[in-house]
């Protein structure tokens, strides 16, 4: 019986009917109320494709307060929803709608081109679904099991294939509750939404506003300035951005500070700089790194802004339900992350052999490497295949990228092993920088200052742009096999 | 496995080791990392009497920082806490010692002549406690599984025999969170516990401290002043009471008000007048009504403050989590309450016959009548075996009541239902007032100013003071007893 909550959206319609559950960059809002009639209004119509309890209807689309709706809506039937990256090639959606057994495709109807390259039973846009009439013969949920599944998203692929995550409505619930242990939870809260909502990160911030009954500024793309103003002067007060859009709003700010009533800056994508941690300071920009990825449906590791000078490069502390430890660490303490929390999924869709993999004695083994100090704060020290040995030394490309990362003009770093005769591996750096007079040389005597030797990159490779995938990350796969291709 | 999770107190010394847990009256203050080591200390010195998981242990003991000690350390041992009510005689003791299985109790130094009159396998106090040694051969509670048992909290027996109410761990949890979803949270909430901790509303306190990392002031009696110099003066921005000491709270404040930094006063007991809500907002005091019971582990309903003065008499809404329903509503719309969240016990220990009668299809029949309005507020009318029938009339005394303590010089009063041979029962006022002056022909002719005949008291009889059993419910069996004896 505990597994058992009113439906959450339904449930905040009857709490807070008037209260704005989501607002537009026009100024239009939509309140709870509102929400839940149009997302129940779609429900009915999408239940005449014959969507029922456990289907499983994918969607892919942009920012749009409509994909929302549809995911209500969706939930309402009882259906599990694919959230699909709009970044990805026909192909890889292809892969992901088979992998993923889906029976419909729900679209914004700007990749209209790209889905009449799938192969898919039956799809239906943003537009097609307005004139749907709707069906009288379906009863929509009223309650949500929480053990039940709710979403399934696709982990990016950067080695091998994609693997579909599923999320129980639990899993949401307890990462929504877990967060507002975290941070605390205000009657004046608002959280702006612009990472993408096919992905765990940006998903979360809308089950946290019907969970808390909270409204989120909801923003299609990412616009320094926009952002900015909705913070200084739209009482918008928590976003979720990765580093590099700290970067940039920052810069845009110039001189300007961020109001008292900002509570937090939710940072994802790996630990900042020192030097971006104090200008956050001084911004009166509360930052909270945090470490998770989608197996953990958002954050499960956050450092609290107290905390972030004194820990410079730390992920901070489980979140309250969560656990970590570190497995089979080394000499220097470091080992494969483990994670343990209400928040984890309980596997892969329809992948028996990666979920046995997943697991060891309760606890999803993360593939990452980190070490845990004295207090109890995780460092994420590296991906563990992105490991270099090198001379039987372990390398983690982190630690040459945050000190090239500190010389002036230089924007971007990745460090990938090459093959050696010699040593196995040696470290190399590609390097994106805003300028032409920074030489190889430059770098690596800066490199040889700050590392020890076996430490220092053995070439430096300059380039316009780091490769990356959909999903924003460096597929240092490639740049490996750029350098066997130069060889 | 989304039912584990770290142990509470130890997660929260590890998340906010230095933070003030317990604050108390002389001004020590212990933290949630001296709170976990002497919870856990305690732990292993009573695993020497052999406590194992399991295990039924009894506490008999005031507010005190000992008692909470003793919940956490029992709650290390994996064994179920008997919250005793130390108002009771030592057979009512007795009953709920046998009725529970207790096989240690452990007792405040204050109630050794009590528990000496008790029969006990073995008996603790917390003086004994502090000699004894730890033992080396028990392990501590590393987790916490929501589904397992952590309390026993028997009912006020104002009929019948009192009922051992269970609440597991989640019960717990999912109180505290879903107050927080109410209420909001904020690192600088600091909670004032008054009430008795034998009882849930006062024990939920410390249970949201843990879970929240949020600072209790502990205060062992209620003391009008000191209170009030706690919320002016020392940055309590929450409290938990019932009507009576709103009032006498409000009465010692004179003119002052509360600071902003004070951010509600959670009612319980019943629903206040119009003319203390608005004493009440013009002393800058948010009142948030509540209706609840052991059952329901603390309130299930809130009115919020915002609502308070726009719905008069009303408890409010259910947490998100729960909800509630009318059984079998008459005409008027008046029928039993049924309550069903996590927050709900799963039954009483070992009592198939109570248990059986207690649900229907989830849901847990309070045995409250009430009506729901069209915005969904609930009004609690009035306890059903209360309920007075004159003439196939339905009278709720509650009604009655209101209108009586309206007159000046009035302070108490409950109605009860009287035999009568004509229209089987007639109402019946005990009135406890401040003047000599006062008549029943005076409260006669107010009440049929505003009730209809039927309504109106056949009879007002005197009081010095109503008779309240040890939660302090008035006992309106004795009254009607009275009045049979009275015939």
């Amino acid at each position: 019986m505990n597994d058992m909550m009113p439906h959450w959206l339904t449930q905040q319609a009857f709490l807070s009917p008037n209260v704005t559950a989501i607002e537009l960059e026009n100024g239009n809002q939509i309140t709870f109320s509102e929400l839940k009639q149009r997302s129940q209004e779609m429900a009915y119509q999408i239940a005449t494709y014959g969507i029922h309890e456990g289907d499983h209807v994918a969607i892919l689309s942009k920012n749009d307060p409509k994909m929302i709706i549809t995911i209500h809506a969706l939930s309402y039937l009882g259906a599990t929803v694919v959230l699909l990256n709009t970044r990805l090639t026909p192909s890889e959606l292809q892969y992901q709608i088979n992998d993923a057994n889906v029976s419909l495709l729900i679209y914004h109807d700007d990749f209209n081109d790209k889905v009449k390259q799938l192969f898919i039973k039956d799809s239906l846009s943003f537009v097609e679904l307005k004139s749907l009439s709707m069906s009288t013969e379906v009863t929509l949920k009223k309650e949500i099991r929480l053990s039940d599944p709710f979403t399934i998203i696709y982990t990016s692929g950067t080695t091998g294939f994609p693997k579909g995550v599923i999320h129980t409505y639990g899993n949401h619930w307890w990462s929504a509750i877990s967060s507002a242990l975290n941070i605390g939870l205000s009657k004046t809260d608002k959280w702006l939404a612009v990472l993408p909502f096919f992905h765990v990160g940006g998903l979360s911030i809308f089950l946290k506003s019907v969970i808390y009954g909270m409204p989120v500024y909801l923003m299609e793309k990412f616009n320094v300035s926009k952002v900015n103003q909705a913070i200084v002067e739209n009482q918008v007060t928590m976003i979720s951005v990765v580093t590099v859009m700290l970067q940039r709003l920052m810069e845009q700010l110039g001189d300007n500070r961020y109001p008292d009533t900002f509570r937090g800056m939710l940072l994802g994508g790996g630990p900042a700089s020192k030097q971006l941690l104090e200008q956050a300071k001084q911004k009166n920009i509360p930052v909270f790194q945090s470490y998770g990825m989608t197996e953990t449906s958002s954050q499960i590791v956050t450092l609290s802004a107290h905390d972030a000078l004194r820990k410079i490069g730390s992920s901070g502390k489980p979140l309250l339900p969560a656990q970590i430890k570190i497995h089979r660490e080394t000499s220097d303490g470091i080992g494969e992350i483990y994670v343990k929390g209400p928040m984890v999924t309980n596997g892969y869709y329809n992948n028996d052999k990666a979920n046995e993999e997943l697991f060891e004695h309760g606890w999803l083994k993360t593939g990452d490497l980190g070490r845990i100090d004295k207090e109890g704060f995780l460092y994420v020290v590296d991906r563990r295949n992105d490991l270099i040995i090198s001379g039987g030394e372990n390398i983690y490309p982190t630690e040459i990228e945050h000190v090239l990362e500190r010389i002036s003009h230089i924007r971007e770093v990745a460090v990938v092993g090459k093959k050696d005769d010699t040593w196995g591996e040696v470290p190399v750096a590609y390097v994106v920088c805003d300028t032409e007079t920074l030489t190889e040389d430059n770098i690596i005597d800066y490199a040889k200052r700050h590392l020890a030797s076996y430490k220092v990159p053995k070439q430096i490779i300059f380039l316009d742009e780091l490769p990356r995938n959909a999903s924003n990350k460096i597929l240092r796969h490639e740049l490996k096999a750029l350098l066997q291709a130069k060889k």
